[in-house]
């Protein structure tokens, strides 16, 4: 029996005939016990369908089409391996990336560097290891790659990322398609233009092609669809103007995901649509032959494979009514709500199909007011130690997680076909400890 | 000489004869070189001034008075070593943060453990360790705590922590006197009356005290007074019901900082004066002894002594006039921007003297248009690799750090009397991977 708001599961969430809530054929509460909470839990399988479900959206339409996974929505060595299986390439966005990539057995020339500032360093040594394409983000950044690449004596292709100046009705902090933003080279200062001539000129550069992005989280394909269209204006117009032809389009990612059972899941099959006819329209308006697409979700691959895992601890009803169930996790593995407002769902694995008692809010255990987890849910009573599951988890949590309250970061376990193994130990106090150097006698190189 | 708004950099803030800005008489701009950057600077004399600032402004009226520092603004061995000479005493929300003061000489008896949730583990590894004072959120926790305590053959001195009703003007995420919070026992449902009467009949427990706090970032001493006046009144109920004295008193921390120039630095005598007039009042009215007061400052002891320092990458001006400049650093070091739309401000420490051409917007270099340090400042032109130094630095920022972006979280370095050492190493890349268990042979504990 699948879970009540199946689409906010993984694929192979069931519910077993004592109501306990399964992935992959595993007891949910279960795992938790085995590996200490807060745990996050990848189902593999809803990883490698969202893959092959990208993938097929926009071959359906278009063959060219690369899928590259966003690399910030999370990564590990472990991701790696599957993503590469399933034929994606990867977005990275710092050596950090790069390097966690190279140890899941990522190879370079599969990745993009992107990122509104790569310091020198991170630059020199993703030239040196050969990374696919530099995403060349300003002026300042093309000059000095241009010198990288002249004195590692290679060809770097590259594309430019541009800012088209693309609306959306998603929270501020995820828009990045307007022109007031500190990514992209813009058209109306010239600032595009005159890369791709720089660009076009150098003979350390291989200008493959152009990149624009609308933002994160999107439900309506329009921004995609518009970012595509202008990617293609300009790929016209540099073939008219400089007399080269961009072979590669990335027009970004950004489809949004249901986190909450008051979210349908867009279909991609309706973003793939609406990308590749503007894609269409505008090669068939400027006579342009077909370039390699390339579209780059993060949030739409992984989202849905991850399940939080918490312990729930005290429980109370304030004066007005509202009642707080606290957890050990909070602000520190998932600040979306804080940072985002961002809305989550909750359910008891062991009694998911147990009768709700009443709303509670979701709070962690940082110290902070703002650490909530789940502004509301409808839940049975909880006693101090039950499990409680928070769907959607698999996206910009543990990326960004903290160690806020000197609280280690939680273990990951992925799962598939009735077993879990465990990809990342928890993080405790000794790992804290690591970094600092109590000594007054250190050495001042680091 | 004094740098421009002296009240937002460390106490040993100068300039030079070069126009060049150093601290502890170290040059800021020529540490971020030898250390690399993001790096983060702290001022050892400002960390005890404020210390001694502190424990001398209540002192002034309120002899038994302790200064016990919060320990979630920021952490470190090398910190504890410092509080401890300067005769604090330590608030800790997890085993986390005993683990890190113990590391730093801090004594468990010195140790108060608050914090809303702390998980079953972590109680019973505090009492076994001898934490001075478990702050006790909840009647869920009184109950776990006493089975601890008797387990382990020992009576553990607690406070309550109650939550008034007091209605503070800060941002909501720093709210945490009100009634609709998740800390604390609150007065109206019985709760703290249910808490005090158990706790006082427990042969496990010793109330020695009670607690509650208004807020963070407080510039009016009005609800920390309050919130004085409000434990004042329950210890005299507690007396009067209970016919038990109760011999501390904390009425939290929460004063705040200036960050930006549009701030003056509010002053803690004010402050103190206002706490200790509402509890003098309070003991008259009610005839009760004189307690212990304790105070918990985090952010008013550890802000204006840290300084971020970042390197300067590309600069654009997009249409509309707005500059951005970034920088290598961002919302993976400092989230408070984008957490709380927090401002701070900036300066070019190699040219702290010379003119402003403009405004510019500090941007990081984290893939998100969220990731903004500095909203707007005047500063001179940069180039790329210019040092850009953003002052009180120093709370809540490297706590709550992530590795967003596959980022490792800056280096640290102590400055006194014109040498700095470095205390925390930069995180590199392989620290990001030393958790992970790319093994598929391995084992499920952790």
């Amino acid at each position: 029996m699948q879970p009540a708001h199946p689409h906010l599961w993984p694929i192979t969430a069931d519910v077993d005939l004592s109501g306990r809530l399964t992935i992959a054929g595993l007891d949910l509460a279960e795992l938790a016990r085995e590996y200490g909470t807060p745990l996050y839990v990848f189902d593999e399988a809803t990883i490698r369908e969202r893959c092959q479900t990208y993938r097929a959206a926009f071959s359906a339409h278009y063959m060219p089409t690369t899928v590259a996974y966003a690399a910030k929505a999370y990564l590990s060595p472990t991701l790696c391996a599957i993503l590469r299986e399933e034929g994606l390439e990867l977005d990275a966005v710092s050596a950090g990336e790069i390097a966690i990539a190279q140890a899941g057995g990522f190879p370079p020339s599969a990745i993009h560097l992107h990122g509104n500032f790569k310091p020198e360093s991170e630059l020199r040594a993703a030239v040196a290891a050969g990374v696919g394409r530099m995403v060349v983000d300003s002026l300042d950044e093309l000059t000095i790659l241009e010198t990288i690449a002249r004195d590692l004596g290679t060809r770097q292709a590259i594309w430019l990322r541009l800012c088209p100046d693309v609306a959306t009705d998603t929270h501020p902090h995820d828009q990045t398609g307007h022109a007031d933003s500190k990514f992209g080279l813009d058209v109306a200062s010239g600032a595009a233009d005159a890369a791709i001539q720089r660009a076009v000129a150098s003979p350390h550069l291989d200008l493959t092609g152009i990149h624009a992005h609308a933002g994160s989280q999107l439900f309506d394909p329009a921004p995609a669809a518009a970012v595509t269209t202008f990617l293609v204006e300009i790929a016209a117009r540099t073939r008219d103007r400089e007399g080269i032809t961009l072979r590669e389009l990335s027009p970004g990612g950004g489809w949004g995901v249901a986190y909450h059972p008051g979210q349908e899941d867009p279909p991609v099959g309706g973003y793939a649509n609406a990308v590749v006819s503007a894609l269409r329209v505008g090669l068939d308006r400027y006579r342009l032959a077909p370039p390699g697409l390339f579209v780059e979700p993060g949030r739409g691959i992984i989202a849905r494979a991850g399940v939080a895992l918490y312990t729930a601890g005290p429980r109370k009803t304030v004066p007005g009514g509202r009642t707080f169930l606290a957890v050990d996790g909070g602000m520190g593995d998932n600040i979306r709500p804080a940072l985002y407002g961002a809305r989550y769902h909750a359910a008891l694995p062991a009694r998911v199909t147990a009768p709700p008692t009443g709303p509670v809010s979701i709070v962690g255990r940082y110290c902070e007011s703002g650490d909530m987890l789940v502004e509301t849910v409808a839940i049975p009573d909880t006693a101090w130690g039950d499990i409680v599951a928070v769907p959607v988890a698999g996206a910009y949590q543990l990326p960004m997680a903290s160690n806020y309250n000197a609280v280690g970061r939680p273990a990951v376990a992925f799962v598939r076909d009735g077993s879990a193994r465990l990809v990342r130990r928890r993080e405790v106090a000794t790992d804290l400890l690591r970094m600092e150097i109590p000594d007054t006698t250190a050495s001042p190189s680091d």
